[in-house]
């Protein structure tokens, strides 16, 4: 029983039945879900009947997903980077030449194509990490928001709620300037950065928060800045992204530069926190693992970019049991389906462990919703319960892909084609499968891709 | 213009007209292929117009898919063994307790629907590892083939293709007596399988083939039988596949008992050969892979499964480079998506070395297809051309996940979903992403898997 029970007589409350919920205490039959004006959850009853005026959700109703470290526009890679030897080489110039290419509008329209299809994947929230701010030559857009303006309507058409990690991206490498394309990314300082986004302005359904490119792409002197400009009146911080330690190269550019560790760098600085999620975090001490597990920092784990880009596999287990609360990101969007990176967490861990079962189910369900959308800033979203934001997610079990399993492990065998329904915020934006607001979003993909590659 | 070209008048003749097909010098716009009543294809014309009373098949037409390895029954594990720790032992534990279970009429009534999956996932033909012979306690059927029956009448329910790989397993370990469930498996020694393997025959859907489970399940001095029952009068070999080094516990175990690795006893016994399939060869010496290559043995890769049982990841590269064919295989079915199967031989790759781009597309596509069918004793399959099957796949290149891609990479983006149409020797067994023959599959596995587990 709810205090917000008050409502339930209102015209405007949506009540909904689930078969299955994902509950905070685990799977749990026969669900009245009961949603208020306001999109949050009212009531949440488990083990009853469906009532009159219930909407059924069928199969297995989980949080909504958190896909935590998103580059749009890297969609437009996909199956375009692995003919002629497929190096990383190759893919990186093909980024350039796609990133010099991009104005508000077509990102706009790449990027509601590219966050629709993230809905029909149970995605409710997108942290997207953001960077490519300004015009060719680096010229300032007549709004110097306007690509990030154009994020929050693409998720705004797509139905879905939107962290923009805008991102500071300073340098192409530790002392090296930036040069060509990369000058869209330029916002001269820390200084430059902070007054650009803090013409941003919060709405229900889009979040600011920060990006450090990299300690490549940010010098240390320039963290200070960017840590005071995440720094709420009261002291809490807004989220901060970071890629870190994703390759090698880094680690040894990182120890010539400053003599320590990528991760030592920024805990030197007193960047690592709560609020931060580190990226990728594949090649790091026993020493690093500590420092970003004893500071709570989140780690964004991006499976299906890693493996694509070769980055190879990082201490997943052992983050977690230092301290760091994992979380999942579609990173390149090579691939968009949270399931395969949920499975692809555990199965990177198998590989390089030759041990079956290093997560529970549990813990890779709560790497996808709950401590997804609190590292993206919204605390009150990822979990179904009273007061949370209605954001349901509705898997189904009777696909070729689902059927015969455990419900409680779904996650194991489900893919981004088995979601039949998703509510955000207790709106319908995806049903049968289908996109409620976009009538093709493969067709609409095509169209946003030709365009974004002319 | 194909010696066959007399038949295109016949009114059994089939015509089909393909925006983009995959023939064997590569991707080829505007493609006519002329089908002849006996299911194999009579023309292929590139470059062409679609002209009247010729069936279109959309996005990309790929050769049928060869599924080189699979266990049926391991599809009642999926979503299934992720609990209480999830170990390896435990997957075993719930494997044998399955395995115990599984009768000619239930295994028909589950194989049909794994093979269904197939279909509906590209698979024209799949080799099934097959060594659950008896009944409780090792007690022979009326007909000591029923259960191999069982697969074959699944496979034609299915619509596929099937090689039946009747597996000799002699042993629980080297030296070790097969016990409990196992007594299902025992022939008594290799003459006692050879004997009832003799009395099975092809038909135009099913090939018999044989397998050795493993050097630790077959004494080495049974091998010369084994392999002198799959030559035929004129030399020719019938397939053989075994599981090879799948785990280190297996190279320990065979270095203690013959004082080899298991590849070397393979070779020393004149097992090797082109008509053979390694299936894993996870844990390789350089010599083993010589070896492997030198024969031109092929390696059947099952990524999904080495990842989920958590193998390792072989040396795939090194082994082709060798000499060996690589094929893939779906193996424990707990996915189903030669795509991903595909991706997975790429990806593993990348993340063992760190490098992109390991495999051409066209070396995926190969595995696919025309190695696999070879690999399975239909050399005539897996290929567009004149006097091949006509097994045809289209994949949609309109769907969110193959939006935008090029259509010679859509391999590295597409899944199983996007199977439109499949065609078996010239028969829709697949269109609009439904099965023809079987009305819903998922329903059916949901049944199946119930009814196995009890």
């Amino acid at each position: 029983m709810s205090a917000r029970r008050q409502r339930k007589q209102d015209s405007s409350v949506t009540t909904w039945w689930c078969e299955r919920a994902w509950l905070p205490h685990g799977l749990t039959q026969g669900v009245r879900i009961v949603v208020g004006e306001d999109g949050r959850i009212d009531e949440v009853t488990p083990g009853v009947q469906p009532g009159d005026g219930e909407t059924r959700l069928r199969g297995v109703v989980l949080p909504g997903f958190a896909n935590v470290h998103s580059h749009a526009f890297h969609r437009a890679l996909r199956g375009r980077t692995h003919d002629s030897g497929g190096t990383f080489w190759m893919w990186r110039e093909r980024m350039y030449a796609l990133a010099a290419r991009m104005d508000p509008e077509s990102y706009c329209d790449l990027a509601t194509a590219v966050y629709a299809e993230m809905a029909l994947a149970g995605v409710t929230c997108v942290g997207e990490f953001h960077y490519l701010h300004h015009g060719p030559g680096g010229a300032r857009y007549g709004d110097p928001n306007a690509m990030g303006e154009a994020l929050r309507e693409a998720a705004r058409r797509a139905g879905i709620r939107l962290t923009l990690l805008d991102t500071c991206y300073l340098s192409a490498g530790i002392g090296v300037p930036l040069e060509g394309v990369q000058r869209r990314f330029d916002d001269g300082d820390a200084e430059g950065w902070a007054n650009r986004v803090s013409a941003l302005a919060d709405d229900a359904f889009f979040r600011v928060a920060a990006g450090i490119h990299s300690v490549r792409a940010v010098p240390a002197d320039q963290f200070a800045d960017i840590v005071d400009a995440t720094t709420e009146a009261d002291g809490a911080r807004r989220p901060l992204q970071m890629h870190l330690s994703e390759q090698r190269s880094e680690n040894a550019a990182c120890l010539a530069a400053y003599g320590v560790t990528p991760t030592r760098l920024l805990a030197d600085h007193g960047v690592l926190h709560s609020s931060v999620s580190a990226v990728h975090a594949t090649h790091l001490t026993p020493e690093d693992v500590a420092l970003i597990g004893g500071s709570h920092t989140s780690t964004c784990i991006c499976p299906t970019t890693e493996r694509d880009v070769a980055d190879g596999i990082g201490p997943s287990r052992d983050l977690t049991d230092a301290g760091s609360s994992l979380t999942l990101g579609t990173d390149q969007n090579a691939v968009v389906d949270l399931f395969e990176e949920a499975r692809g967490l555990e199965m990177h861990e198998r590989l390089a462990t030759g041990d079956r079962g290093r997560f529970a189910v549990s813990e890779l369900v709560d790497a996808m919703t709950v401590y997804g959308h609190a590292a993206l800033g919204w605390p009150e979203a990822g979990r179904v319960e009273v007061g949370a934001f209605a954001d349901l997610v509705s898997v189904r079990t009777d696909s070729v892909r689902t059927a015969g399993v455990l419900p409680e492990q779904v996650v194991m065998a489900a893919s981004a084609a088995d979601i039949d329904t998703l509510l955000v915020a207790g709106r319908p934006v995806v049903q049968d499968g289908r996109h409620l607001l976009i009538e093709h979003p493969g067709h609409m993909l095509v169209e946003a891709v030709d365009q974004a590659w002319g």
